[in-house]
């Protein structure tokens, strides 16, 4: 190997090659990993402690690019902030998220993200004990939406007769329009849900 | 290789051996299967061209496993039951989603799954500008759950203070228990959403 000019290796460009072969849907594993920096796989081992740590990386460096680290606003805009951040974090990294949904979250820019989300709800009135349930049904949200901006522009392709399936099909919007429609009303549809959730806790 | 007993290759056995790598997090190429099965890659090709229909015979696999062929009831039942469904065969088969969330969907199974709940959308008086839209949200919504669901017992660790976040962690439901209470939560804010828009929809 060419003595390189620069030092090869941080936690930052193991964190970069790992997401680029998960992005690609190779795996990437330290090995893998060692392959494309054109290091020793044993050399990685100097900066990491194994491949839940590269998870761990690859889950801050995504909160660092997409998540915003302060929104001003009642918690309703905080709230959709993180949801619009969030879901094109998931489009642009499908392959990452069985990763990341699969691993204790301990990355300090993203503990601080739900932490800001937390705080918003908690500050607005929902009861400790929902606050936690609340962030799932988000991050729900969040994932799944981010996966269906990351579906193909044509998501059914009926080769045998349906009943209505292919007859709507044919006259909806595709692409990122449609998907892009369907979040808008899902989030009409969570946020008007939670306002009346929070009127009624109010009301007890 | 000895001489099999029985015939070896199918496409029922491709995608069960294609369905093992990818739960465990492998890659699931022809090499890979071919390995698995114990077989050569190029006998692979007698039985499916190649990495896209073996995508789409694992989503027909799961389709098969899991969801409900015909449900009897009114439209929000068959949403109901439809997304618990979902929900578990996601939560089961993780790795599997950005795989079949990035390909056109073909596989009759799941088409005649998806002609189901847009046949019982449409029958209540969904208007079909609006199915596709309503059928896209209850997607996000089951897979999104359904990783919530796969995601670990301890979901944050914080390791520096939070303002919120690490005083609701301690005190909150972990595991199956806390992912089913969101997802009931969610469950119930979606019906009540859709309710009221077809209720809007009514009145129009």
């Amino acid at each position: 190997m060419p003595r390189p000019r620069t030092p090869l290796l941080s936690t930052e460009r193991i964190a970069e090659a790992a997401m680029e072969l998960v992005d690609e849907g190779e795996p990437f594993g330290v090995n893998a990993i060692a392959r494309r920096l054109g290091v020793t796989p044993s050399s990685l081992y100097n900066h990491v402690a194994g491949r839940d740590e590269i998870v761990e990386l690859m889950r801050g460096r995504l909160g660092e690019q997409y998540l915003p680290p302060a929104i001003e606003g009642t918690w309703d805009v905080v709230v959709e902030e993180m949801l619009r951040a969030e879901r094109r974090m998931y489009a642009e990294h499908p392959f990452l998220i069985p990763l990341i949904v699969g691993k204790t979250i301990t990355d300090p820019t993203v503990i601080a993200s739900y932490d800001l989300l937390a705080t918003a709800l908690s500050g607005a009135g929902f009861p400790d004990d929902d606050v936690l349930e609340i962030v799932a049904i988000l991050d729900a949200f969040s994932i799944g939406f981010g996966l269906d901006l990351a579906s193909p522009d044509e998501i059914w392709r009926p080769e045998t007769p349906t009943t209505t399936l292919g007859r709507l099909v044919e006259s909806s919007p595709r692409g990122a329009p449609r998907s892009d429609r369907a979040f808008e009303a899902g989030l009409e549809m969570l946020l008007d849900g939670l306002r009346l959730r929070l009127a009624r806790t109010e009301l007890d």
